[in-house]
């Protein structure tokens, strides 16, 4: 059982309330208060020591990383950041630690205009996790479910940056000095495509994060929608860096590893020429990598023929393997 | 260093959105969107093994009693329950465990009308944290800061049963049988009080849920208000049960064990004959048990003479001691 079946089997029923527009199954929920001017994304998100994060990790990168994954969330929306609680676990109080944290917190909380307003604090084993609002204009949010056959697909920014970063570390690879530091900072402090998410609305007909690898979470977006995709290799947006270690890895760590929080979305033909005019705003590139065909499932080639990754992306509960 | 200087010290600025009516620091924030009927009032709580509840707890008990926190939270601000998002921390897939997990929680949100909008899954160590979510009339929500002089402090329902069950539990209280599973239930189960909570706006002066003992949370309504109170123990409300355990406990388990889920709140002397009004369609009674005063601190009384605890009330950062 992978979390995904587990979620659907155990906590998936119909909402109840008129004022839920979106329940479990997409990157936030939207709620709709009688009379407001906008919808409410609601996401949350946890990191685990051990799990998401080294014990060795410093505070900062933690409260950086913590809050990143759920604006990421808000970015796949289209909302624009509101406000956050946030529930920390912790063995102890080690003041130094905490001051590092709340730094890189609300750096971030700062850059992308979120105010803490609740939380928790209690003893156990260290754990974040984040409750992210924002707000979008109703009937606006950019969802999985809307890609049809004859969309473009495409990503923002670079894939895979992370995987460099955590195999790096690992000392799983050897990379040229130059580029060291940009993959860890991909990997430690990802900047959520906030801008890019709120820029694709009206244009994209679906989009995601790809915070558990590019084949898991556009899989998503292809099941919500009811399609298939055909994505070219040979369009994934790689970096200099990645190019340099091409030869070890192959294209599995940009398509299977996760952890990029770049944003996956599709765009139907008419739109492409509004996206191109939004694009030349943007911090980072977007990247047309393939088609939205009818059908299901996605098929992946090289110029030389279909390609099959290792495995298919990032599961807590799949125990087939990690990278 | 306890909990609520960590918050203080670390979590605590102001915010910056308009939409922030009430931020860091009461049961439940406050958001009021723009054109919205209603306030919003959030809310996040974390439950974690080993420190809430221990290892054998029937996963219906978990899943209720980590629902049923935050919704207290919810009924202190006198909110009218809405959405909430789940997430969950487990270390492999128990089945039977996530089942009765399942039908706990949802038990509850049936009861009090919350839909289960989102969340996340991930291993690790077992805990849950939620967000809840409600909605209050702007301006009507029941803080902590609202308290003066002349009110009457109020409690509702029981006080100490939760202790009750926790000692009867670990070996250190016997009961007579008809007492046992009364008392357990109030501690695995406890029963938000919402209708009590929506109930008390335009009567009460300053509420909050007593989840860490009534000396802590009605301390926290005394800081926040910029008063004292004085409390006549003869008038706390305890069961027969406790009545029965009286020589052996004393008054403190009613007073700092916490766990109760009741709520304290204030009345001003005018508002009292519309809180009797109220009262008769309650499911539980509530006592009048003391005053507000001038000046700041909790005194407490027994008719013959100042008593203190020997303890404040639970608190995560504090070394002292538990219970």
């Amino acid at each position: 059982m992978d979390e995904f079946d587990l979620i659907e089997e155990f906590f998936t029923r119909p909402a109840r309330h008129a004022e839920v527009v979106l329940g479990v199954g997409d990157d936030a929920a939207l709620l709709t208060l009688a009379g407001a001017a906008n919808t409410l994304a609601v996401t949350t998100d946890t990191l685990i020591e051990g799990v998401h994060f080294l014990p060795s990790a410093p505070g900062f990168d933690v409260g950086y990383k913590a809050l990143a994954v759920n604006v990421s969330d808000l970015a796949a929306m289209g909302a624009c950041p509101l406000a956050f609680l946030l529930s920390l676990t912790l063995p102890a109080v080690d003041r130094r630690w905490l001051a590092g944290f709340r730094d890189g917190l609300f750096a971030l909380a700062d850059a992308v205009g979120l105010d803490l307003i609740g939380g928790d604090t209690v003893r156990g084993p260290l754990a974040v996790t984040i409750t992210a609002l924002g707000t979008v204009a109703p009937g606006t949010a950019l969802r999985r479910d809307g890609a049809r056959p004859g969309d473009r697909v495409y990503v923002s920014g670079l894939l895979g940056e992370a995987a460099l970063g955590f195999f790096l570390r690992a000392g799983r690879l050897s990379l040229p000095p130059e580029f060291q530091e940009s993959v860890l900072a991909r990997l430690d402090r990802p900047w959520p495509r906030i801008h890019e998410g709120q820029a694709l609305i009206g244009i994209a007909s679906a989009a995601i994060d790809i915070s558990d690898g590019l084949v898991a979470d556009l899989g998503h977006i292809l099941k919500a929608s009811g399609v298939g995709a055909r994505l070219d290799l040979r369009r994934l947006p790689l970096s200099d860096a990645y190019d340099a270690a091409f030869p070890t890895l192959g294209y599995d760590p940009a398509l299977v590893f996760g952890d990029d929080y770049e944003l996956c979305f599709t765009v139907p033909p008419e739109r492409v020429p509004a996206l191109a005019g939004v694009a030349s705003r943007l911090m980072c590139g977007l990247h047309y990598i393939g088609d939205i065909v009818a059908g299901a499932g996605l098929t992946l080639h090289d110029g030389q023929g279909a390609y099959t990754p290792a495995r298919a992306g990032y599961n807590h509960f799949d125990d087939a393997g990690s990278l």
